[in-house]
């Protein structure tokens, strides 16, 4: 007789190679204004451009669960910075200056976004606490990457 | 007849994505007590409720290799914190405090865990070490997820 | 006569879960000196062994994207410290000591590495700058892991 059918299809493997979304970016000169966006405007990396430096914001295009991290050179006064997500604020770093004692505050969190989100930092406060600060040789950062997309089980037997 | 041949092999798939594990907590208040797991009772993300607020333990359900990173603020007076698994100490982090001098403490490990294995913050010492702080707009963090998970190659083929 | 029966099911697709790099290690004491890669010598997690504690760096052996990290205790003076990308500095942390006020400093940061690229942090400048500290009970950390392996349509469809 014929030689039977083609055995099925093996099943799909597993990835997610192509839900991507991570950005690291620095700042090029101190914060110059308070109570706005933070523009980040060094690029370590933002190959999908989900970090825009025009608006200092990152906008969630892929919806799922983000990590965030932020380092800041505290020069010469206070830092007072806060995570903003959508116009509102999520987390607060402050950290103290003294004279000759530069110091480096930080902070991290995992967010669940939809599309279309936006997280930034923000001084929180009056030029007082504007002490972020950035030069050649002293960074100040901001990165973040999609961790788990959300995946709907439709799209999973896609 | 022969049997037909093999099928072809499967698409190359999304997956991992049911192997998920990550939470973001901070403090309240700040820290009311040494030698004990720190509890962090601000939900920034617990979808998987792997970290509990009721013991300040973070506990291991999905076998695998985890990051976790910490950020502090210290006030007002020193912090010394260990990040411990197991009622073992892995790692320590320690920041002095000066009046008028609010600092940023923090700390990050990766870290292979079993099934069961617990993971949480304490202060480390006496009282004196335990200037953890946290208020409305001061916050001390710990976050964690699972990074790659242990897949037998019995699980590969399921 | 009747055809055979159906061919054997395709394999799965391919899996990210033998895409995996990532190490966290420490500083076993006070860093001997400046102007050469730091290493640290204490493991918390090298399972690939990419990081290599004989020479202080990371050597990426998966291209794709990664994710670094570093928490170091500043004491008993200044700390300024580089991460370097392949002998050319990418980023940089300073934090100024003052006597009984120990600090932490700490930096993150994205990068695309091409196989064979290296990672590492070196104090950046003279003596003066090389306070990063350690001993058993104050850790100075240094973590990374690949995020996105890089895949490229051929791989993808193999
Ligand atoms: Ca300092
Ligand atoms: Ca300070
Ligand atoms: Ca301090």
């Amino acid at each position: 007789g014929f030689p039977g059918t083609p055995g099925l299809k093996g099943e799909r493997g597993e990835s997610a190679f192509m839900y991507r979304s991570s950005f690291s970016v620095g700042l090029t000169d101190p914060v110059p204004a308070t109570n706005v966006p933070i523009r980040f405007s060094k690029f370590f990396h933002n190959e999908q451009r989900h970090y825009d430096d025009a608006t200092g914001k990152f906008r969630c295009v892929l919806p799922g669960v983000y990590f965030f991290t932020y380092h800041l050179t505290v020069y010469p006064k206070d830092a007072r910075v806060s995570l903003y997500k959508n116009d509102r604020t999520v987390m607060f770093t402050y950290d103290q200056f003294q004279d000759s004692n530069l110091d480096q505050a930080s902070g991290s969190i995992i967010l669940r976004l939809q599309a279309g989100d936006e997280v930034w930092l923000q001084v929180y406060g009056e030029e007082e606490f504007g002490g972020v600060y950035a030069d050649n040789t002293n960074d100040s950062t901001f990165s973040g990457f999609l961790l788990y997309p959300d995946i709907t089980t439709g799209d999973r037997r896609r």
